[in-house]
């Protein structure tokens, strides 16, 4: 049987995100009695697994002896346990929902309890992360961010095609989509300005960007191959890593972003899991000069995720697309991400999560941040309502998407949302 | 009474870090039973808070309902408990410890539960630390720091005096005082290279700093006033922030360092708290131009911490104090790191850790890092075994210590240290 004839008995829109083909994980409670928990969404229904595994479902070797995962308020557990534990959790769950399998199919009593619907479902962000990483793993949106701060001739740094630039990120304001976010407050000091000044950022931004979970991850001073992190990433979800640019402009140097990044980074609640998106597997850009050894994982580790930014403002009756990219443009994949962190023996923690950067392709429309779409201000967008943007304000809805088409079904990641709200008053 | 004439039935020699004017925190085991839980230091004693509690001598209106927190494997419950409970412990401590109070002196079964001598306890990390930050708040660093790379006039960016720059580092490889650390392997480039190589790194070295934990902290979106902070300050602890120099240097633009710190910092097992380290408050130093309003805690909100960095080779019998330094030197405060962290709404949580930023004096024995102390390698120290180092070599262990010293006692903070070890084959 192909991926395409694989049939659930829930039924699943063609254009569903959902299908038994994906099974993204996440954590979720009834919105009448909120005990946060592990589900498994098909199509409009969320599948409890803790009801699975109270019913006894989970027979496997692994997961006979490890169903108390599944009750767990976070995936981290769940995703400690490795690849061989997700495999047998990913088999016991598609056998399940598939069509010709009667065991959930027709017991009311068992559907009931095990199958709700989404509209009654309230969700949680997936996994306690440890530690949040960014990268800076798009060629295009380097090169483009290069070129309006130093000129297209110094554009990428040296270092740039040697390794995946990374920095820090904050954990604790890691948020699930569907936050609203205010505006950050800062200090921003125009050029001509004597000095800085203080009030609301005029240069929020968003930045299209998907990010993974560490599965078992390792023991600080050992490292993780690039040929052996398929081990250790248990899924994918969407990243806006929003930013205020006049922030970031006057603080950043030396020691990187800060305040423009952390005060608000949205994520999907659903964790779409490599083997759902393992058919969409591909080659990733050509990579020259070639990288050092340890940054070789051996096989294809890009994958054709097409990705779309939309934005609604207050006066607009429905989103306008501003940008349509590809997971598969960027020119670090998550192989040579995960290697080149834990190189120097940094450990990395289940559920800790890697962001990409901002995904940005090669032509206009296709870039991940309005920094890029409007060249820094310079090149205002004009909304289907008429409104001109530049950077966000007060009111517009930034939600992003992405999906990978499959002969027949949509292997997807839902939505990443949030509204910006006013500042604070200070 | 004064300070100087507080005397504990316990026996505390003057040179003590560990006197009943200080009584940090930290979570211990017994080397035989390992239940971590809370302790407080004494002279060379640990007295044991889950002890006391089942004791029943916390018996003040908010401990006395929340003894549950002496008993976690980590301070976090009760760094959230907030400042009225803190000093509610710190009263039923001090005075159970007190030489005239018979309640613990004059009980032989409960001081045999409650007293453990510090050769049968074995540390842990005093808290999970949700999110680890690390500033850059000295001046004196800073400068020579940018000396080094820009020259004398262009040393101290422009953004340096008007706000406390920071990163985030790493969560996950804080580890306590007296684990050794393995070289980090890296990419490195020298300047005449055609191209970057991979191998361990040729400049280790250390950074003295000293951090502190969050208490209650903020939610999503609000901040914390500069004259607030002491509210949310829990308490500090001596930090060696580990840095690669080679890696730091091929990798750390656009985005700042990453691989170059990761690989381990390490903090001393003691917290000890801002009651602690009250009579030794004082002013910083002049501030000019002076900070905006958000950054201006209205009080003096530096502490005079004398601090000393010592080195041991192999070839070496004894340690070899390298730099001596003084947490007052620092430009930013705790205060102002506080309220400019949060100001644009980024949430902090119980157990985070804020560190300081290399803390360098004004004359060269007081450089707080081997880049400095050797000026980027062009001036190698002389051990007293006769041998130079001008960053770190295998097997050379680093120890650092800080202390307040009252009139008849001080106020220590014990050590953190750390042996340098190869690197791991790659």
């Amino acid at each position: 049987m192909t991926d395409s004839q694989l049939l659930s008995f829930v039924p699943v829109h063609p254009d569903s995100h959902f299908p038994i083909q994906n099974l993204p994980y996440g954590i979720f409670c009834h919105v009448r009695s909120c005990m946060p928990r592990v589900g498994v969404r098909i199509g409009d229904y969320v599948l409890d697994l803790a009801a699975v595994a109270r019913a006894g479902l989970f027979d496997g070797p692994i997961l006979s002896r490890q169903q108390a995962v599944f009750l767990q308020p976070q995936l981290n557990a769940f995703m400690a346990l490795g690849r061989p534990a997700w495999q047998e959790a990913r088999a016991t769950i598609q056998a399940l929902l598939r069509a010709d399998n009667p065991t959930l199919r027709d017991n009311a009593a068992l559907r009931r309890l095990a199958l709700i619907d989404i509209r009654n479902v309230q969700m949680h962000l997936p996994a306690a992360i440890g530690d949040y990483t960014d990268f800076y793993s798009s060629r295009e949106h380097a090169f483009n961010v290069g070129t309006m701060f130093r000129g297209p001739e110094k554009a990428l740094l040296p270092n740039w095609r040697h390794l995946p630039v990374a920095y820090h990120g904050r954990a604790s304001s890691v948020v699930l989509s569907g936050r609203d976010i205010h505006r950050p407050l800062g200090q921003t000091k125009a050029d001509e300005a004597p000095a800085p000044s203080f009030g609301p950022s005029r240069s929020l931004d968003f930045e299209l960007e998907m990010g993974f979970f560490i599965g078992p991850g390792n023991e600080l001073g050992t490292a993780i191959a690039a040929a052996e992190a398929d081990e250790h990433i248990f899924g994918l979800v969407l990243v806006n890593d929003w930013s205020a640019r006049d922030i970031q402009k006057w603080e950043y140097q030396p020691l990187g972003p800060f305040l423009a990044k952390n005060f608000a980074t949205s994520i999907s609640p659903w964790v779409v899991t490599l083997a759902a998106l393992a058919p969409f597997r591909c080659a990733g850009p050509a990579q020259a000069p070639e990288p050092l050894p340890y940054l070789r994982p051996g096989r294809d580790q890009a994958y054709d995720i097409q990705l779309e930014v939309a934005l609604q403002s207050r006066q607009m009756s429905a989103p306008q697309v501003l940008c349509r990219s590809n997971f598969r443009y960027l020119y670090w994949n998550m192989a040579q991400q995960l290697a080149h962190h834990t190189v120097n023996g940094c450990n990395t923690r289940p559920g800790d999560l890697l962001a990409s950067g901002t995904i940005s392709g090669p032509t206009p429309d296709s870039y991940g941040s309005m920094l890029e779409l409007t060249w820094r201000g310079t090149k205002p967008l004009t909304l289907a309502s008429g409104e001109t943007r530049t950077f966000l304000r007060d009111g517009d809805r930034v939600t992003m998407t992405g999906w990978c088409q499959g002969n027949g079904y949509r292997v997807g990641f839902g939505e990443v949302t949030g509204l910006v709200l006013p500042a604070r008053s200070g």
